[in-house]
């Protein structure tokens, strides 16, 4: 039978697994010291909660379920892979309006999307959310632009900027370039959005295709390339702007004076009032985190989002939220080696020197473990010369080797890998010197 | 529009993840001790990689993923939901010869099955599996014995007892009943398992039905009630038993002689010669760890499969493993009162004295953060007394004011909102005495 692994997806082994979960573990105690509080959903929702809420686009790359039982037609499907962690977040805060606002939590889970194949892109990835539910203070904006500078700047990043707009600002382009409605200005945008990558005259070729008229976006042309001053970014697109575009700016000045004082490192926020961001649900601030790592997109992003758990129930819920992009996070991490690369979590291997020594072998392991260090034990007796080279190809910092003298006095062999030195002692001083080198206590 | 979750799903408000985070976390944490690395596979596999692995019953369970593209037909269903850990496993060992053995790995996942609604039982439930590839050696169901018994020692379980036993047992029971083949063997099977819940009556009346000779087991129900000592059983049992049966219970004297060099609390220990366990798989011992929690059923539960990566690939490699039941356990340490009950992770909240304090109040919070303080702060300007409502309410041990007073001098109050108490100090003495409050270190 040939086996092989379904398409997009992956299989995470050990050195992946230990790199993945070093960076998840950072991140979510990142998340839980800025008050942000667990959540977790089910990977699959009912088909009508997912439908309708990312676009027509978006419908046809979800992963539908079939219907069970007797009663089921064939082609019925009634369930659908989580697409991502926003429109299941609006669900519960829907379904549960016993929850206190502002409801702040996090969500660490993978979510499913049946893209074509392309380098980067997977059909199964991580998503890391925080969001903040039921407020409309500009301190929601500030503290989630905070939690993610903060995660990246714990992961090691020193190298991020942040680009800051605010929808109504894009709504006023929109106008600009001849939009006259809700539905027009959606359109406009999608065309604003590819600036990035396919240039002004890009931009205008589209908006003129979408029966637009790019010639209304001409004094903006003069901001491209003086956005370095966030404040006088401000100031010159107010005198541009309608009423709405203003609220607009507004807004980001408060979004800015907020983060000053949440300890954003202000030279790193840059207003860009060509940000656009996708999805269809922002209503208010928009940003994205960048790095200068060519070819990898933004490392977060985020915004205001406040009538997306309307579409729920009856209540208008304001909200606020930013996503971490793990899978680039990670890729650009491996690129520049700052993950750690190991195969093995365990620190320690202890092997099986000959069956009368297998029984003092396998208590010193449990010894070790009791002492709280991680202990691997050779669980397959063969030569010991074929126990150490296993132990040198996996990568163990130390071997741990029970012979006949050292069963007899009760005693240990430690072997540092590395520098390929012994020490024979006691099992309580042998795992002092493993924990005390490998700097990890008793947990 | 009316919202619901699918039927058997979950949400995970904050207030349960923070108690199955503390669950995982200390799961994860013996797994790793013991040199058990982390594995994670894709929540959908290749239908074909999961049907006809656990039984014609079972995959009608399996939730099936609608194909996609223009080309797929109506019904067609191509994916298929994990349904447990272990399959995976061994396609991961089968697709990856580079792999060196014995390969140790743990993983903690969910799996769905499309059960019947039933108290208890869920369509999304975490499996948390250690497993051991490679090895034949007795040393590796020691293990496997060890690590879970460590886990539930650690969770704070002390009521547990081991049942062991030896599939090879049960097929010379099943000859013993007139099964002639394999298949009439996994048939009689099916039938002794059930000796818990039916009795023996009930056994040799399935036993019957199935067209077996329930007479040929009466000497074996004179083992039922005697089975406090293991070695005795064993001794006993090998008087029964033809050459196969005769190289289980040589087997189980080797397990039992690893367990206890393995630390593994060998009164826990009783030999079950009618323990089962369901899966087709099973190729030598088997092992359940039961709690006298009644209504409740196995804790953990493993054994030996060393087939079952053959089905994979040419290779043959001999495996065993152990599956800790999560929701079990939750279900148990919750009705103990053994969970931390919190609805929320921070230790301390900052509140927003007024406009004049709001600088002031953020840069507090973004001062305990730095300090390691899990810090969460309110983000809705309204009255104090309603902000420390919110806090009683979420049950932050500690909030923290920045008035006018306060903010002039560049300190905070802290309210210890247990014993009512209150402290004027800087933000590090502060978040020292928050931090040895809560027994913390900045992570």
């Amino acid at each position: 039978m040939a086996v092989f692994l379904p398409k997009g997806t992956r299989d995470f082994l050990p050195e992946q697994m230990l790199a993945r979960q070093q960076v998840i573990d950072t991140i979510r105690t990142v998340f839980e010291r800025h008050g942000f509080d667990p959540l977790e959903t089910p990977a699959f929702e009912r088909l009508e909660t997912l439908t309708g809420k990312y676009g027509e686009e978006t419908d046809k790359l979800m992963f539908k379920i079939h219907a069970r039982g007797r009663n089921a037609k064939p082609g019925e499907c009634d369930l659908g892979l989580r697409y991502d962690l926003t429109v299941p977040l609006a669900r519960v805060v829907a379904m549960n309006p016993q929850l206190r606002m502002p409801f702040k939590r996090y969500q660490i889970q993978p979510v499913w999307r049946a893209e074509r194949n392309q380098k980067g892109r997977f059909r199964e990835f991580y998503q890391c959310d925080v969001d903040v539910m039921g407020s409309t203070d500009t301190l929601c904006e500030a503290e989630c632009m905070a939690v993610v500078t903060d995660a990246l700047g714990a992961l090691g990043f020193t190298d991020y900027t942040v680009k800051l707009n605010d929808r109504r600002i894009l709504a006023d382009f929109a106008q600009m370039a001849g939009a006259t409605d809700a539905r027009q200005e959606l359109s406009a945008l999608i065309a604003i959005d590819k600036l990035d990558k396919v240039g002004r005259e890009g931009v205008e070729k589209e908006l003129a295709e979408r029966g637009l008229d790019p010639a209304g976006l001409a004094p903006l042309w003069a901001l491209e390339g003086q956005l370095d001053d966030g404040a006088a970014t401000l100031d010159r697109l107010d005198a541009l702007l309608t009423a709405r575009g203003r609220a607009g700016v507004a807004t980001l000045r408060e979004v800015m004076a907020d983060a000053d004082a949440a300890g954003v490192d202000m030279p790193r926020i840059q207003v860009d009032p060509f940000l656009a961001r996708g999805a269809d649900y922002y209503t208010g601030p928009v940003f994205e985190v960048h790095s200068p790592t060519a070819g990898v997109g933004s490392l977060a992003g985020g915004g205001r989002y406040d009538g997306l758990v309307a579409a729920f129930s009856g209540r208008d819920v304001p909200a606020v939220g930013v996503s971490l992009g793990l899978e680039r996070i990670l890729v650009v991490m491996e690129e520049r080696g700052m993950l750690s690369a190991r195969a093995t979590a365990a620190d320690v291997f202890v092997t099986v020197f000959d069956d009368a020594c297998r029984a003092a072998s396998i208590a010193a392991a449990r010894a070790l473990r009791d002492a709280g260090v991680k202990t691997d034990l050779f669980l397959k007796q063969t030569k010991l010369g074929k126990q150490l080279k296993h132990a040198d190809l996996m990568g163990f910092p130390f071997v741990v080797i029970v012979g006949p003298d050292e069963a007899a006095k009760g005693l240990l062999q430690l072997k540092d890998m590395r520098s390929g030195t012994s020490t024979t002692d006691t099992v309580e001083a042998i795992a002092a010197v493993v924990l005390e080198a490998v700097g990890s206590a008793k947990s």
